[in-house]
């Protein structure tokens, strides 16, 4: 037996769920879980679905009797092999508390994927990429933007990456970079979203004497910092917090938050319509 | 059109989403909303759907129809008319936050159900009942429990209640009182059970030195406080609070997990089992 | 005996905790709780105290032996007579589970303070104030902001009213209005600011996708929706929610952070310094 | 100039903080930050502050002087340098996701002590202890508990510790042991307490269905899983979480416990109390 996530998206209609229920049954699959919502407010039916088959697995037939269905109701669709993890790049500066997370939870077994390529604008954070025998590549800027995306870009494409961590890598993508990974770049923003965008918000969160701080993972657009939200997570501070502190603290809620974002997307949970997500686990 | 919820829950087996949603599609039922989860642990499959049938919708005949998918899955299973306010009768003491809040938020329209019932061993709240125009009746116990909870069997047998709400109502119900009404009386207990059972919890906590507290509301069982869990929320509290501090902190938190208790059960979202609770929304 | 709260701030410098406790000691004050904190990232010393001192208290003569401390220090300072209780006036439009909140935590001495005045731009919310035997007068706005405001003014004024509090007050005060009360008039926005400032802030929420919605309590400035934060709440809300649910979850969590903003404005706990506020427990 | 920490506990009475401060003035102590807290439900005063004094500090004078306050007010006190740095040991047995927290943090500089011993009832964490050059000590159990502990307490004194780490150590520890160390060995138990004690507390929940989850840093005590209480944090779990998986959020809650707890102690903020703590920040 073998494992597949289908996941689809299309105008709210009647009888979606039975049409598709029917077609898997009649082609084999056996439904172990499914999550549908439906977004009133807009009118959007989203659903996900693990299913069982035998193998071997005439993938071509079944996706051709999906087809039918999909086409009826002018859905989206995706089909997804989990017995094949997907491949994550990291890129990082040096800053390092994210790194070291996604790299102690991905030893622990806590993230599933693989991590064959860390890449960096700077040589510090090496050895620790040494220690969990991970390829690092530093990346120098000082040769221009335009060269280092290009090399990163072939890095990416050699290591038959699928999705790129930017556990905090101080660099700014160009459009051109973004949109070549649309919705596969995942950014964690150490502000909670929209509040404080661009440079320092710890400092602008001081100085506006909020109560609470938050970080929030988002897929990189070309808006810097406005793409679609993945997750967030805020911590109430007490007006005691000098803004080093609220750095500090702020970075345990910026790695749990970008882990949370990481495990929504390789369990293949995240929705995205117009500049919002949704989440279905 | 009218609208169903059906839940069933069943030992895991291969094929029953499928099942389950071709019967329905064959019966003229279209799926709008659909929940399922398997407890691995203990192997124990559970669904929650919302349909949609033109009406006049034949129940009998959908429900044959069922019953041959239920009996080869061995599944439990229940039939809602949603349309149907479930009726909702309150007990409450003296204290009065809660009640308050349960009348408010019906008024309100967020808790969706009819309260045609409030049953008092105290008379002080009956001014409040007034303002809401619902009937308050003070039964005494001053001559015994016996005939104060027959009195009280009676009014919710008169009023046709289907759920009683144990708003911070003082006294301990018999075992037959309990038994006759299983899984039909949600309890809010002041306290994060199973940490503090039986009375006081809060002078518990403040002595044990607790930095959270919390309350929780569960269906009231024969084991006082022991019942099924079906909400909980907690606090963080600062340990320079005072016992009246904790207890004044503790009513919001008691009458928030009160309310969401009560909406899980009117949304058809709790299944028991054994001596705990899963909650599908 | 009698009890008095004295703050004081200035710029940080050697000394100050020292000079006050001793000229305190030297004039017959007994230091019950004393709160002291330096915001070292702007270098502003903050203190509350609350002292006990024998009655009849020469309130003069001990001023005039703070006044020495405090010049040396550049230090402005408040002296509150706790035994006295702020008058604390209501503004409210239709909407009322912040009215409802207060008047109930106020009938239940959780909020300590006087409320003789309820003020409203709609009659609606008449019975309510009643049922508390609260004064309440409908200003209609319909003969011009500045009529209407005058109004208000005037009312504040007969009742000798110390704070003023917009329990959702859909009219926007004019800047003259907002500066004869300045930092005296408590705001609940419904949102998390800085993020969803103006119209509508639940709407932006589900179309941004944010993952946690939130409100603020905030001092009224003449930039809407800007002043000085005093508390803020969030919740986690779920991607299945509808804009209607977040109204709905975002009616507790305004009520509880307004309430939560006045209790700290009522035990003098609330420094200004610039946009932002400390809060000082 | 130097440093210092004064802390002290004593029954309620008059006049305490103005003896205490106008004492430290005299005796050329700047008072920077005070904190004091009277437990009004049990008449304990408790304070702490951190004062400044020029060097050289003729510690011997200013600790005779303050006797005589202490005396007055039967005070209970300690005077911390707080530029000497506590030295904490760390025991640990397999799992390692609190030992590499704590590790990490000590390395960002965001856990202030030294970390000069870490003592293992296995060798498999031996790697991670050298990547940050700290000496690890393997002690057998095989030989029995009394061998061990008394090699454990001969490295303790050897290493010159102050305070002792359970990061998930899996032996109990003997009375003696915990005697020894009174109020100087904090553990981490993975679980909300008083909720679960003992053994397998992810299991215990699971079947009882909490709401939440949670772990709670303790003072060691005779009574297993029963000392005082430093920090406790929670987090809401879903009714479709297996036990694995709740075994898996609870590493994260359990890691920002200890590390909560830690900090706490190296602050000084801890005061107990009977059977419990109080935290004044």
């Amino acid at each position: 037996m073998s494992r597949y996530i289908l996941r689809g998206t299309c105008p709210d209609d009647k009888g979606i769920v039975a049409a598709l229920t029917t077609m898997m049954a009649a082609n084999g699959a056996n439904v172990l879980d499914l999550t549908q919502h439906t977004a009133s407010d807009v009118n959007v039916f989203m659903l996900k679905t693990l299913f069982e088959v035998p193998t071997p697995f005439n993938r071509d037939l079944f996706e051709k009797a999906f087809k039918v269905v999909a086409t009826k109701f002018k859905m989206a669709w995706e089909l997804h092999d989990i017995s094949r993890n997907e491949r994550v790049a990291i890129l990082v500066s040096k800053t390092n508390h994210c790194l070291w997370e996604l790299l102690l939870k991905h030893q622990d077994g806590e993230i599933e994927c693989e991590i064959p390529l860390i890449v960096s604008n700077h040589p510090d954070n090496r050895r620790i990429a040494e220690q969990f025998e991970i390829p690092f590549h530093h990346i120098d800027y000082k040769s221009g933007k335009d060269a280092a995306e290009e090399k990163i870009q072939r890095l990416l494409k050699s290591y038959e990456i699928n999705l790129v961590v930017m556990a905090r890598f101080m660099q700014i993508l160009s459009p051109e970079f973004i949109r070549s990974w649309k919705n596969r770049i995942i950014n964690i923003h150490h502000g909670f979203l929209p509040s404080f965008t661009g440079a320092k918000p710890y400092h602008q969160a001081w100085h506006k004497g909020v109560k609470i701080i938050g970080a929030t993972a988002h897929f990189a657009n070309e808006l810097l910092d406005l793409g679609p939200i993945i997750a967030q997570e805020v911590i109430h501070v007490s007006d005691l917090s000098s803004i080093n502190h609220l750095i500090q603290i702020g970075k345990d809620v910026e790695r749990q938050t970008l882990v949370n974002a990481i495990k929504l997307y390789l369990s293949h949970s995240i929705f995205t319509y117009k500049n919002r997500t949704f989440i279905l686990r």
